[in-house]
């Protein structure tokens, strides 16, 4: 052990006594998209499998927490974790754009500073969240696109793949069923998709969120969605909290929801909770929009909400709290 | 004149005498960049074409409000004058990319709806900004990047030319003298640039905005920066305010300006010179990050204000106010 690093933890022992009784919070909230699949269609198999899927997500990005690591590196495990569960529309298993390609966006967000990473429309980068972190951390920008930003993965040495790795064979069946129904489609609003996120909060009080998607089945190419949009689908400051929203990603773009949930907490002082309501319910419901959020403030309260059918969530804190969901009712 | 057209007209005469003594402001603000030029390295002949081609822009945009059209119409207006102009770095005249190619971003918001469109990365399309119109008038999309949004510009007909188009004389130069520099550049944060942009408020009480930009001298490419990104380098909402942005993109990406003043308005309820101030000369420049905002309220307020050397800007309204300023002090 280092020895800044072991006077570091004596100091702790010092002073543990005065906090014992309440240790600085840990939380992660995680999502793997909103009102996916009807609840209807849901066989008990395909249920367990998405908990388990979930439960790997969450687990993997709490336990870092738990041992003294960022919250940056929590929501980028929680999203990793879901990017390569093919079950999920992100990385490995997201949905085919009308070209039949998957079109990858994510972004991350260090509440620290603020820094921020996003990239969109790449089409053979394994990790997207991984990526989007390497913006963040290894250029000047905050937004690659497409080919520059699959220029940037190589640049960076990040893995990349064929596009058969993504075309699984669900995904295929997907596309060609909507290319199908493509007529009585085209004049609806894009619908909701299992976008991926996490945000957290870790021991030094540092907030980060981060989102992957595959966006929309069947989407024009070159379609980016809220995901990768600072402020949209994905924010986070220490002084207010972070957010990862999944649902209609242009209406999500046009509220600049993820922003406007810590604006209402710094600005009109409303609880996470109170603030996350006001989007999803009022402000999301009014124009039509459709979705929800997973929000964590620097206090530790979690917030997770939607007007979908559900959200595919998990929640979990130092308080002894572990829940994984995917309708109303905490089912 | 159609029979509605008349009665209406018919109508307004009655109740005219009402409102004669304050009739519905109308207001235009645009944008040619800030921090662009030296002052010290302004020549008169220069500057005097500056102006003409912020005037050029103002006028167009004004002569639509002042015949009853709509803000939108107006920044459209504003926007392309300036687009068409290769002096300012949007459209043709553009600075290019560190491949020698143009890459063009671009957002229009109507703050009826709210509706948004946006553009990036795009390579060949003569006026962005109408592209980015038709994403929000012609799709179900806000954003659409690339060659995806090429591929959108050729379905709807919009107006494409080839790379060579954009590579002006004074555009090679910079890049080559940009690339002698690379290396003493490379660890600096992104420099502010020419974007040009236009907020309005119009008659029946909508606002607008639109900014349009080729981005950074010898940028990566597919880096994408605030411009067509909604909240960031854009944003109107006819319940508080309409802004268009210039300056380091990133830096306004990551404190999601435009939305943010709007925010302060409605949340805060602080004036929109206020709020512009806030973000301007506190949040802006606590992170370091140099540029500026224009931005019209639903009272036909204009607010512009700036943290570089400069900002090409003007404005007009019903008031009587008309004024083109490249420095402080109105200069």
């Amino acid at each position: 052990m280092s020895r800044p690093r072991l006077l570091a933890l004596l100091c702790l022992g010092l002073i543990a006594p005065a906090h014992a009784s309440e240790p600085r919070p840990l939380a992660i909230a995680i999502h793997g998209g909103a009102g996916v699949i009807d609840p209807a269609k849901m066989t008990p198999a395909h249920a367990a499998s998405y908990r388990a899927g979930l439960a790997a997500a969450l687990d993997a990005g709490y336990a870092i927490l738990e041992r003294g690591g960022s919250s940056l590196d929590a929501v980028t495990a929680a999203v990793r974790t879901m990017e390569d569960d093919p079950q999920f529309n992100a990385g490995r298993g997201a949905v085919l754009n009308h070209d039949g390609d998957a079109e990858l966006d994510a972004a991350i967000m260090d509440g620290h500073g603020p820094r921020a990473g996003a990239v969109a429309g790449v089409r053979h980068v394994k990790n997207p969240i991984e990526l989007a972190r390497l913006v963040m951390e290894k250029s000047p920008h905050v937004l690659l696109v497409a080919e520059g930003a699959e220029e940037f993965a190589l640049e960076q040495g990040a893995v990349l793949v064929p596009r058969e790795y993504f075309r699984t064979a669900a995904r295929i069946r997907e596309l060609e069923e909507a290319r199908r129904r493509a007529g009585e489609l085209k004049a609806a609003a894009p619908g909701p998709t299992g976008t991926v996120g996490a945000v957290a909060l870790d021991r030094a009080g540092h907030l980060a969120a981060a989102t992957s998607t595959g966006g929309l089945t069947d989407k024009h190419r070159g379609r980016v969605g809220d995901s990768p949009i600072v402020g949209a689908g994905t924010y986070a400051d220490d002084d207010s909290c972070a957010v990862s929203g999944t649902g209609q990603g242009e209406f999500f773009i046009r509220q600049v929801v993820a922003y406007d949930i810590c604006a209402l907490v710094k600005y009109r002082r409303l609880t996470l909770a109170q603030a996350v309501r006001e989007l999803i319910h009022e402000k999301l419901r009014r124009t039509g929009g459709e979705g929800g959020v997973i929000a964590v403030d620097r206090y530790g309260n979690i917030a997770m909400d939607f007007n979908s059918v559900g959200m595919f969530r998990g929640a979990r804190d130092s308080r002894g709290r572990r829940d994984i969901a995917m309708y109303r009712d905490a089912q």
